[in-house]
């Protein structure tokens, strides 16, 4: 195995396969360094805009509240939820200077009222819409909204001189923007995610100092030190095979959402025109008792990256108080490390030996440096990516079809009432 | 569209299209039919089975508790969270008559730790592995009987007569039994998902009701009335035509982990033999904003099944308050389910539009009854679906691989330490 361990605490290892990128990705990497446009992997390296972010954020916590609430869909939560939820946990309890983070996703009549329940206590809500105009975010503010309490604060994040940041200028609500050449999928490092996560209590600066690490690794040219380039074309010589399938097999179950956010950047950036990779998540070692048949005895149409963290933090040991080593031999006096460390090796060896094509990625820890990179990296690999298979990374032109045929039932729902 | 409207509150909807059973098909729906064996389709007809459940979680519920750890993993959990996140939502707040319910599955130290700061109040331990000798259950099981306080209790829910059973028997914990001849992915609706759900507050005579009202037209030799044939059928032609994903599109977020269990039940009942449908998990309206550019525009090798419910019990109205319609027209003084609808019925536009091929399930609520009828009509649906395919619905040959690769590093670390 290639191993390459980055300063930015995320290694990833590859089987030692000489790997050679073709020219015209080459020369895509080259513009995507110098360009002078915006673009989305130059967004942690803008220390003036993220100093503001953070600044505004501690104006809102210095002025007091307990809970915020985010309310946005896809691109424009997905980034703060992967975030979020790898380094508090999936339902978790605030911590020391840790406030209640919300998510106000989809029209959902019984989660918007447990919400409300919720929210007895100073909330911050925090629209978050590029275009202004995504049905399901505009009418859960006008639910929240229509509830806000005199202590309750507002913020807007969105495109300039959109629909919404006139709108919310007419209101008063402070405005942050969001980059508006970078596609929401992309713009987890801009205000979108960077401005709710410091209000929420992550520390922003180590979270893009760790995508800033890794970032000058991730555009050289080369297919040994550049593990973003190193990614991607793993990931397509074996879909040039009929690995359609990417799973990304998480062995850390907080970094579901992670995987939730790279399904959405895996579908909309390479699924257009016939093409496109299928982008699955699992988590292990759940998962192992749940679609491992499949997988190790269904069809050979998958590349697995495995995701896991090298270091836990606290560690449990197994006691043989309660006799368990006559219900499990080799446990007790094992760390749970230990352990999962032991079912990764076997579940890689039984992919090994039933020939099934995988890589790996471990991260140094759940820490907000960490997550950056892998954030980070991911995106690059992604553009990568999108350049191997010829599609457009950036665009997403079918969602406009969805989206015009609701308008349509919307409208005919109107005249006829 | 031909529907089928059930009674128990379950209605699925299939294309107009003619299907006719193999007839090895209709022999195994008479043998399933008139099967003196112990079998999962049976499970919610064992009314006393069921009553001395119920009659002993109340015994629990009199003495008092305030939680209830669900100690397992893969088919010993699935189920039980499928039913208890439907009816309780993902982040639940205890409701009256409700106890907390947590779920101790993978080995997780960030995720046991915050689970034992939460255990305060006195707790109900429900150790559940078919096997008895599952590695994450009885790891997770040490460390949390350790733990144990005067006011706590345990109980263990496995085969007769397994390591486990005896290992509980000699500790004085209650123990159920799993039923032997039923695999853990069939198995929700004995002891192992009836017992913690009755715990934690769900009435189970309404869950069960609910699957033994839509079991005789499960077991009807027509492909018009028997929803589970019609699924089944429809899933397969499909599949033979190259649609090799197969995924449940849920509009309704809490159905997520229904979701889960079911890519279980597909996952280790059809992946055999390199044959085997790829289940995927949408969440409505979510995935619309995140892998629908993939759906609309990516390959064309899935079919679905959109899961909604028609009704929510409350619903909220978009008020022009906060001057949204200036931002979204048509949504002020509509109703979130009346959007909602606005938002399936476009995304199954765009989908005819694209000749992508689905099917529709509607509940009646989220209540016992649909829920239950739901994981029955699919249960039988896979048995159905794996006869089709040639392959053995009830086992799972491969899982032991990994099992065995895991054994083997876990005593290797053994003897090195």
């Amino acid at each position: 195995m290639v191993q390459k361990r980055s300063n930015a605490g995320l290694d990833v290892s590859m089987n030692r396969e000489r790997l050679s990128a073709p020219r015209k990705l080459l020369k895509y990497i080259e513009e995507l360094k110098n360009t002078h446009a915006e673009i989305f992997w130059k967004l942690p390296f803008d220390d003036s805009g993220i100093a503001k972010i953070g600044k505004l954020a501690d104006q809102y916590r210095a002025k007091g509240f307990e809970n915020v609430v985010v309310i946005g869909i896809g691109g424009s939560s997905l980034g703060t939820l992967a975030v979020w939820k790898a380094l508090r946990g999936a339902c978790p309890e605030p911590g020391r200077g840790d406030k209640k983070l919300f998510f106000a996703e989809t029209l959902d009549v019984r989660r918007l009222s447990r919400l409300l329940k919720k929210l007895r206590s100073p909330s911050v809500f925090v629209v978050v819409s590029k275009s202004g105009t995504t049905t399901e975010t505009i009418a859960n503010t006008a639910v929240l909204l229509d509830q806000m309490k005199n202590k309750d604060q507002a913020a807007v994040v969105t495109d300039r001189d959109s629909k919404l940041w006139h709108w919310a200028q007419k209101r008063g609500f402070d405005i942050l923007e969001s980059p508006r050449q970078v596609g929401g999928r992309y713009s987890v490092f801009s205000a979108v995610g960077l401005f709710p996560l410091a209000l929420g209590g992550v520390d922003i600066s180590r979270l893009v100092a760790g995508a800033k690490q890794i970032t000058s690794d991730c555009l050289l040219a080369s297919t040994e030190a550049n593990p973003a380039l190193r990614s991607a074309l793993t990931i397509w010589k074996h879909w040039k095979r009929g690995k359609i399938i990417h799973d990304t097999f998480l062995f850390e179950p907080d970094l579901e959402w992670f995987g939730k956010w790279y399904r959405q950047l895996t579908g909309e950036s390479t699924g257009k025109g016939g093409k496109g990779l299928m982008p699955t998540v699992s988590i292990g070692t759940t998962d192992l008792h749940s679609v491992a048949q499949l997988y190790l005895g269904g069809p050979d149409n998958r590349f697995t990256t495995f995701v896991s963290v090298r270091d836990h933090g606290a560690d449990f040991v197994i006691s043989n108080k309660s006799g368990i080593e006559e219900l499990v031999p080799d446990i007790s006096g094992k760390a749970f490390s230990a352990i999962l460390d032991a079912i990764l090796a076997g579940a890689k060896t039984a992919y090994q030996k039933k020939k099934l094509p995988f890589m790996e990625i471990k991260l140094a820890a759940l820490s907000p440096e960490s997550v950056g990179a892998l954030l980070q990296m991911k995106m690059i690999e992604m553009a990568y990516l999108a350049n191997l298979l010829g599609v457009n990374a950036f665009d997403n032109p079918q969602v406009e079809m969805y989206k015009e045929e609701t308008r349509k039932s919307l409208h005919a729902i109107n005249t006829k009432s």
